[in-house]
């Protein structure tokens, strides 16, 4: 608004899990924050507790009708469906339920998501409206039956009472920035886990309030952007009219090799070296037709010679980058920028497109994706992937997005390969059907739907005193 | 207030779990109800996920902790930190978790509680204020080490974090009844299976605001008021004026020995039967020296006749015995009743006195228990709970009070025994520590601190339209 | 034969677990041993493995057929089988099998007993022939169907394969003493957790051989003894002459509270005190009609006071006791004891009878040996048991005599209460069927059928070298 | 025997898990059996149950210790033993001990292998002598400690008990055809899942005591000759002097597409085919350097056709094949195949050579066979199995020999590709560390190490009557 012109921001809800584990409060530092951030960072709206109620009413309900006598005949050893806790607990990811005797059912094993990676978070994220929403709950596949057909949410009729529980979380969160932008935080999946991207509805409720309306996806243009476009904009029938593509140089600087200690270091060499990543990530968005620029996020560490370097490499690919300082001065920071993303908007119109096409076999779908936004050479499929994936295109979901589990530390599903890796295989593990969501996750490497606590908790260092002040949240 | 006196009502928060159970919503109905309904029975503030994300916190940070080297020596076999949750889940009632290889650490077995069961429920409904909050979030035992020493969430280092968690869920939450009556409604332990009382924090709340503070105590006075009586009031000092025992005739036939189906039908018979479990609840108030009025809960079956025989009964055992219709009629159908209270605690001054010492053997609490309130001849303890009552001595816990967990549909652990059974032995199962909370939790007979859902769920027949139209949840 | 008459001895084969545990090998010591010792401790014929797999081959059936579509509706959570093995492992105690996916059937909970306390141990020793054993086989209840109907071996058409598998085992064993007595060594229960009584057809083989027999019955006369007549001679008609009860002054001094390592001083006070231990064994062998002496096996610490003490309050009792030095002297120190038993035989008819008819409820049954045989009060049923023993009882097994799984170390269920207790409580906390061994076990205090290592286990002292020289087995 | 020369048998030992399962007995049929047949497939000489004892009396001191104290440090989530059973029981494949509290140890993860599949089966097959085989055994590694290092046997101390259980069944049995020609049977490993091999000591005996012995080494020149030579011939510095493949028309049909139900008729174009098949067995023997001969195990439904399509094919090969009738006629009908596998030994000297040399890397030796021996193109390792190659060669473990696990029904992991498959994946998904038994085995496919019993077990169908006559077993 600096500048004159309506703006939005949309963006996503953060977990309370990581909040307790590793990562710190999220909801921006510096004068980039947006308030109330101790609130945001913990229940907030309480969206995530309602989600997470939502998806165990439905695994309450599955154990409960096979203990009622299994009118539905469903397999116990074939459930999909998994708890899901806002925490980060790695005891959860793996467990057997309903020990103890009769009284307490059948023995089954299962598992725990953390909530931002169930299901339903994406199904939220991606609903119309309330009706939608119910359809969409009432879709998804939670186990299969003795013969091998699917069981919906909708068999054991649950989907009008896990509406009910979102009733309030489908409504946009409106929160402002520090300096009185307003901001709809809303929906907030993953984007190494699931599709990464806030509310379809935040979206566009923003669209409707404002001229500008700044979005996030998370990760880089391979993980968020890419799902961003293809399932998101798919979904919502969006057109995005330019992507800013954040960058620093620390991160370019570790890419290139260098250790976080040295990462204060001036080192062009190791500038050039890992900016190659950042080229790759430009190259993406190209993929999808849409203009970009880079937003290079000011540390105070950084030298002159640094940022210029990156300008200059910006330049010869075809791309402006600016910088941005708006951790140090808030909105003010980000005036050029601003002006810039402005610009390119009314002089280079985007020409959207998606990078696969949905009556591809899924199977393609993840090579393409590979091949053109990771790097990679080829997929290798493991074969409880293959078998999963044709029980899913044999039972008519063939025709869904992909939304790629990976990991955020690289291009390839190998976290330790920095810089812009090529040539490499890319292993498909696990793949699974959200036929509510609709799309199908792939489980690429390692990549794990519940994290795990630290040596040293977040939590160890949390307090609140007496008279209600907060200690060690960010 | 339709009498002229200001009255605030301090009640308990419903759990989300019966809800989509069996028990359909609570908060009242006809024309005595508290409003918003909904809300109130949905997520409502909040407060049971904040419990539930505490506790959830705690667990978390117990498996990590022997993950991460296990520095304290906890026993993983002696872990009695249950996880929670705000649901009935009977598959969670026992389990195990850590499976999966090393990445998920070790093996244990485990279990869920429901929300309302948790320690944290009843710490915070007994904590003064932040600070003794994290007091005695940090005293909670979780475990023991190889040493057969306590290990304390403090050990842990996360009561900060756990109280940062339970900020806002601490503040007594304002409501209203239809006829605009303040009611402050906090805290929501089942009577059955915790201490059963809304927070003390209300209950002071509501005393300074008011002239006549009316407040509950689940389930019988073998339970809620016992508990009320004997840890609630304790802990807060507090000294009951008069306490109301609210009758009605079904349940009295019903204790006669009536089935379900022939409630409505006239039968004094029955109700002659029936009337010994309401003399017995009365003698058991008198028991604490506080004067008492029955409250007949009307019912559009009653018949004078019915009604007129307690009366009688009652006038015989010295306690006056008033109907009032607050269903049909709202506050009007109770100013009777008000007026009598209020006569009553102007007219006999109450002598309010706990049932036992603190400084017996916890054993002999739970037989005076036994023996005074329920009516029954002796205690069996089964090894295990000899064991747990040995250890919890043996670390100076043996001047606590002590919170039964009993079937509430018999005075006795035995749920089939009705009317006022007599020379029966409760079997005493189990003896668990709560240590944050401040008592020693006896279970008896069969009673379970996770239910389980019923054949036809409640929740299969909750649902919300298009125009957020609400069916199926009273 | 020391003394002109044709004997054979009768007795158990050792079950290797033990050995590898605590117990050191069986089969005596001194110049009182059988032949070959270190063959009879280790796999001897083979007869507890081909137990071990009958036992286990039922279990793989009962699983598969689960499995494989469950034609039978076995409830999984209502599995009574349990598989076995020949070792102390407490781990496998209690445990979920069926993990891993559906290629690996359904998960349930599972446990191990030791070998000797399978059902099919009893059947072996109660069999009269193949064909017998084959139908009492195929009548093992193993589950309950989903209509709570019994689920048996013959349903599963594994008898034939199981019988198979025993087809030696069946067969005596024929092994001799140090001074060449034949003895027959077969079947080998565990008196503790089982019938504990030698095979029937090894009994009634050596009858038809010699002119007497000496059989044992592990364990005091409460439980070896007892389960001796009511049960092994009940089923094979057998009529016993002449009871020998075998005592020592270690034995009676322990019993009369003197610490392990001070038995070896003289003390008569405590051979007063702990006598009465003996004369409730005299007593209890008294209900049965069969007259006995008392053999007082010799210890070199023994001294002349205290064996006469004995004598002396044996002859009191009526009943003669006589001091047997087998240990050092081999036959020759039993030539007394044998003469003793010779004439007890010709001089007092045996006027045998059981303690119990089958008609009397099972409750009942039990009632009676703990107020007769343990000398108890009264009797409590667990829950669990109570429930049980309705459902045996509603199958039409009411009339099979009861098996007591109990404590060796006390005549009471609690090990702790030496000498001869008295008003003390039994707790039945478990019935189970054996409906093909034909018999109802009922399992008292805290007893185990798979023991545990002990710290320091017996199979780390256990060697062979390149000789075949054997050391630590004994 | 029939040709003149001395000639002794020295084949394996049969499971009884498989013949309770699909197999039914093993040990021949027709003319071609070796006796008593009936004890050979049960319990024979108790060989396998003494096995089996050793290898759960070392799992239940490995529980035991950590239950005790765990004074080695041994972490529960990497024990690498498992305990074993003789019996195809899918439910044990993966299970959870250890439940019910701190009487019953500490939970973790475990299942069990067919005995066949124990590294003690290997540890007896590949033994000189008793000391080397307590030697081996006290080498096995059983788990990992919390510093990353090996815990073996010897660490627990029961190497010397386990020999000791061991200690009959490292003497080779000695049984016979039914043409009285001695026959060896010891050791029974399975050649999909273990090295396939009867022992060492009775190959040895046997070639002391005739002019010719012959081995077997089971099903294919893939699995078994592969492993004969590269494992069994390296450890007892053997030098096969010739190898005879069996091949069967019909299975060569089976190779070449034909379905089971059509064997039986007369097909040269599937001969055609799947003959392919036969000649890379060939071509394998031949790249050891030992002369082969191929013996067509005659069926009544072969055709002469048939049988000289073979022949010629084989002639075409440079190898000679001899028609045997063994099954109909005895030895009368192998008498050819005597004579021509005398003359080929005597006419063309074995040039006996390893595939590979001990000191390449692990991976590389996989590589080679999959590229030698099986065909394929390339070896695929799974996250798990990289990292266990890694820690195998950090032990210093990378010397040894790999034991590949992989089906026997195609020449690649993968079941379904018969006849000759060529540039196929091999994926390796696991490799475990044999360091008693002295190799690597790398799991490939779908391979498990514990079958489960079919639809209708062999077991249903097997009986004894009362004059001990034995049905179904064959």
């Amino acid at each position: 608004e600096k500048i004159g012109k309506k703006a939005i921001i949309a963006l996503r809800e953060p977990s309370l899990g990581p909040v307790m584990g590793i990562k710190g409060g999220a909801a921006g530092g510096g004068y980039s924050q947006v308030v109330p951030m101790e609130d945001i960072n913990l229940h907030f709206t309480g969206d995530m507790h309602a989600i997470t109620a939502a998806n165990n009413l439905l695994a309450a309900a599955i154990d409960n009708h096979i203990h009622q006598g299994n009118e539905l005949g469903i397999d116990a050893r074939r459930i999909t469906w998994k708890r899901c806790m806002d925490m980060n607990d790695r005891a959860l990811r793996q467990i057997v339920v309903g020990l103890g005797g009769k009284v307490n059912g059948f023995p089954r094993e299962d598992g725990f998501n953390i909530t931002v990676a169930s299901e339903i978070m994406a199904i939220l994220c991606l609903s119309q409206d309330i009706t939608d929403l119910k359809e969409r709950l009432g879709k998804i596949v939670v186990a299969y039956n003795y013969n091998g057909d699917p069981v919906t949410a909708r068999d054991l009729g649950v989907q009008g009472a896990m509406a009910l529980l979102l009733k309030d979380a489908i409504k946009p969160n409106l929160v402002q920035t520090l300096e009185n932008t307003p901001c709809l935080m809303h929906g907030g999946p993953f984007a190494n886990i699931a599709h990464g991207c806030n509310s379809l509805k935040a979206t566009r409720l923003a669209l409707k309030l404002a001229d500008y309306v700044v979005t996030e996806a998370g990760f880089g243009a391979d993980l968020g952007a890419e799902k961003f476009f293809d399932i998101k904009c798919r979904y919502g029938n969006l057109k995005p009219d330019a992507a800013v593509i954040v960058a620093t140089v620390r991160a370019l600087k570790h890419n290139g090799g260098v250790k976080k200690e040295d990462l204060a270091k001036e080192d062009i060499g190791a500038l050039e070296r890992g900016i190659a990543n950042l080229q790759k990530h430009i190259e993406n968005i190209g993929k999808f037709g849409v203009p970009a620029i880079v937003a290079i996020n000011h540390f105070p560490t950084d030298t002159d010679k640094e940022l210029a370097f990156i300008k200059g490499k910006c330049a010869l690919w075809g791309v402006e980058a600016v910088v941005a300082d708006v951790f140090a001065e808030g909105g003010k920071g980000g005036v050029e920028l601003a002006e810039k993303v402005c610009s390119l908007i009314s002089g280079q119109p985007s020409s959207f497109r998606y990078l696969y096409g949905l009556n591809l076999p899924i199977r393609e779908k993840i090579e393409i994706i590979n091949r053109e936004i990771y790097g990679g050479r080829d997929v290798i499929f493991t074969d409880k992937a293959l078998k999963e994936l044709k029980l899913i295109e044999s039972m008519g979901y063939g025709n869904l997005p992909v939304c790629m589990a990976k990991t955020q530390y690289s291009l390839s599903d190998n976290p330790t390969l920095l810089g812009r890796p090529e040539g490499f295989t890319l292993t498909v593990r696990e793949v699974r059907l959200s036929a509510g969501a609709g799309f199908v996750v792939a489980i690429t490497g390692d990549i794990m739907t519940m994290p795990g606590l630290p040596k040293v908790p977040g939590a160890t260092k949390i307090d609140i005193d007496a008279d209600g002040r907060i200690t060690g949240l960010f």
